[in-house]
């Protein structure tokens, strides 16, 4: 159980399909088979040995696709590096997991002597672009016209790979994932629906994160085909399945936000467009509806789950999607997971009552790397304890309330943020929103609302508190806000909440335990 | 990642929804696993430790999917036992893994007397069933009643069960399947699109072998029904479908031209029936078509694999049926298997030759219970060695023409009995038939057909070597034949070919290596 198996399995069922195509780069999964066995060889030769990290610094690419691939067929791990990071950052990556191997792209070459700096251990570095080869580093077409080399086989238990995650909680943990682990995830999600043989996959989602990996390791298991885009935007990606013919898409809301408010949507050509899965929260009532109506052929499928779980954990099919009830739920334990709501000590709570999400499963992490104490408090039971602030129904849809840290104690009540700012959301001058808690000499904390507007829209903290009010219970609604032209998102698109609580709370983040 | 996970999930998500329909009893997944955390508590009463083998020698029953399930929450292996053994051959595999708690149903508590006595290290058994409890045996239910313990959570690699097989091929060995292994299997089929959400499930062929348990495992994965009947008649089943609106049905081909010739199958109400999973042979054109014409919304998919396999390496689609030429194939490697064919010594031949199957992948077995030669022989290489002979297109379809060891050589030329077997099926005589190499003064080995005649119909062997003769080439015809009643089958469905050569090559069968 290996995750080259897909590999081997695409090139003898569909050696002559396209397996990825990006910026005019077309291979075949012969094609593709073949570059990764000789970047593999390239690897060997300049000393990667079994077990070794290899970080990959690189925007999406088809080089991607073949940097993961040749770095598990060559026996090592991958250490995907989160594309908004300071070299700072990177570096503190690759010192913490005794990274010695990096790939970068043009987009990351020129933070490359920063880089260094910080990770003295770095010895080589393959540049995979159109630019200027770094000073010091090797082409990857050097190494991929090397002697092909067979697969290492490594699999099973073995870790694939190091993923630093925690961009939302405090400092970068590095997840160390099975390839069993990922691989049942893809499973178990297909199982389910989220995945279909035969997709054209757009990664516009970053491919470092987790989340557009898995839906990578999907389609690699079910037989695909890749399309990539360097990032995310409206224009590129509309083109793109205009372009590709692109079946399948993981956005996150935010980016289907901004692609059904781009310029170009109502014109686009979508109608090779069929499903689109996402993540990283629910999605409004306002976008699906607008999603559905323009796009009536699409079925939406949503997962939840994160790093840890390599990555998911339950799936709101399309049909859940068709109850409106359930939009708002993160779906139901994939047929790979177990999910439960628990208390403090980890006994399940009642059907509707808030505790945390703990999972449990094949697709659980093995821990995080260097960080025994970390790992045994995350996985205590058993069970993968996600730190999600959740409550179940009677049927196991599970319904995200907030991050427990992110949880806003105010006069004695809990404030659950996910419900305020669906409530918020609503309000038609709101574009986006997140709502925090603030210190406050009355309440300790105060329901505070950070607001991006629609364009040529105001309102005041009266009309979003009054707008609130008419939704959810007067404790809950807004006592202040501020406007923001932008919220910060993660790597992953979510809301970094942190970033935002800092100005109220000064530079250290309130003690949360 | 356990066996168990799904009665969880299904305990969670469908809590009042049908689990098990059996003899007129009913129970809802809140029903099945408070039963089974009872039954587990009995069993640890009863002395059952962690990793210990309980036997089950039983005809399908709900009874049989508490009995699996209790005894993974207890922390303990399965021994599904054969239904068509001796008492001999049940004390045999008992010894061989030391089993020494068996379950036996009313079919089987005659047999205990003898059991016991070849294997006087069995101390509890356990009576499910409505006769009487044989002597020494304590019912069932005293079990169910005990106080419910928490699952076990034996999981992951640790070894589920010892499935014995080896009817078709000589001395039954103890098949080591882990808990990851079957689920890796259902997982990846559901994604091939063998199993799906919500399907009520027939389980008519056994559930001892892994087939049935495979469809069973994949329904509870997926979050489904069952439906047992004792065993399969054709009547029986046609009932079974009306009464509980079955959707689903593991069958092999044997039973599904037993149930099309049924007198009762024109006027059945089959409207549920959604989807036929058949294995142990391709289904016959003619068969076939009578199945789409009278049965147009069933969507047929074909399974291969093996008990080592757990058990399914490769998926035939409905969509695959749909080219004729694909009809004769096992289809293509799922998701979770990698299949390639090879010569003896384990290089991948061309596509279109001929070779043995060889398969990988986290479905495989962990080997054979006490025996690491032949586990080492098996496995050799990191591949599963099915002992199937079988070509590959170019799209990685897998055609199996032969078990390597039924293979007849005659006058020189490899001859494949699948394929006489092909020819002669489509003779308007002929109901079945088998194809079998005799000793040969002149060729060697001759080719010798075993046939079923259709009621009424007479055939010569110059009649059915002309007929043969007009689709195949002359050396592969039949230059001899007898006919038979019925042909000898395996507990699984499959053609005991062993039985059908002792006749002509004497007690001992020909040496095939």
């Amino acid at each position: 159980m290996q995750l080259t198996q897909a590999l081997h399995r695409n090139a003898q069922q569909m050696p002559s399909d396209i397996a990825t195509s990006c910026e005019g780069r077309v291979r075949t999964w012969t094609e593709s088979r073949g570059r990764v066995a000789g970047l593999a060889g390239g690897l060997l030769a300049h000393g990667v040995g079994t077990g070794d990290r290899v970080a990959i610094a690189s925007l999406n690419s088809d080089h991607y696709h073949e940097m993961l691939l040749a770095t598990w067929w060559a026996g090592a791990l991958v250490n995907p590096v989160n594309i908004r990071w300071s070299p700072a950052e990177i570096s503190y990556s690759l010192v913490d997991s005794s990274t010695r191997v990096l790939f970068v792209d043009d987009a990351f070459a020129a933070a490359l002597p920063a880089i260094r700096e910080g990770a003295p251990q770095l010895k080589t570095v393959i540049h995979a672009g159109a630019g200027v080869t770094p000073d010091g580093a090797v082409p990857l077409e050097d190494l991929v016209a090397s002697t092909p080399v067979d697969d290492a086989r490594r699999g099973g238990a073995d870790i694939a790979g190091v993923f630093y995650t925690g961009g939302t909680t405090g400092f970068p943990k590095g997840v160390m994932l099975s390839h069993q682990a990922m691989l049942v995830s893809a499973l178990g999600s297909a199982a389910a629906g989220a995945f279909v043989p035969g997709a054209t996959l757009l990664h516009a989602a970053p491919m470092f994160h987790l989340a557009d990996l898995a839906a990578w390791t999907g389609t690699n298991m079910l037989g695909g085909s890749h399309v990539m885009v360097p990032a995310f935007n409206p224009a590129g990606v509309l083109a793109a399945i205009e372009e590709h013919s692109v079946s399948d898409a993981l956005l996150v809301p935010t980016m289907l936000q901004m692609l059904v408010d781009a310029p170009g949507f109502a014109d686009a050509d979508l109608s090779s467009l069929r499903r689109i899965l996402y993540g990283a929260s629910p999605i409004a009532a306002s976008l699906l509806e607008r999603i559905q109506s323009a796009l009536p052929t699409v079925r939406l499928t949503q997962a939840y789950g994160m790093t840890e779980l390599a990555p998911i954990a339950s799936v709101l099919t399309s049909e859940d999607h068709q109850v409106e009830r359930l939009r708002r739920s993160a779906g139901r334990a994939a047929p790979h997971a177990e999910v439960i709501v628990a208390d403090p000590e980890g006994n399940e709570v009642e059907r509707g009552v808030v505790g945390e999400v703990l999972v449990r499963g094949g697709h659980v992490m093995d821990g995080y790397w260097g960080k025994p104490e970390e790992t045994a408090d995350a996985l205590r039971g058993g069970w993968m304890h996600t730190g999600d602030g959740a409550y179940m129904d009677d049927a196991g849809y599970i319904f995200i309330v907030d991050r427990l840290k992110d949880m806003i104690v105010s006069g004695g009540e809990n404030v659950y943020s996910a419900e305020v700012e669906n409530a918020l959301s609503s309000h038609p001058a709101v574009a986006a929103c997140a709502v925090i808690g603030v210190p406050d000499p009355e309440w300790g904390e105060r329901v505070h609302a950070v607001v991006v507007l629609r364009p040529g829209q105001t309102v005041t903290v009266e009309g979003l508190r009054d707008h609130a009010k008419a939704l959810i219970a007067t404790y809950k609604a807004p006592r202040s806000m501020e406007t923001v032209d932008a919220l910060p998102l993660s790597g992953a698109g979510k809301v970094l909440k942190r970033e935002l609580r800092a100005a109220h709370w000064g530079d250290t983040d309130r003690n949360v335990g």
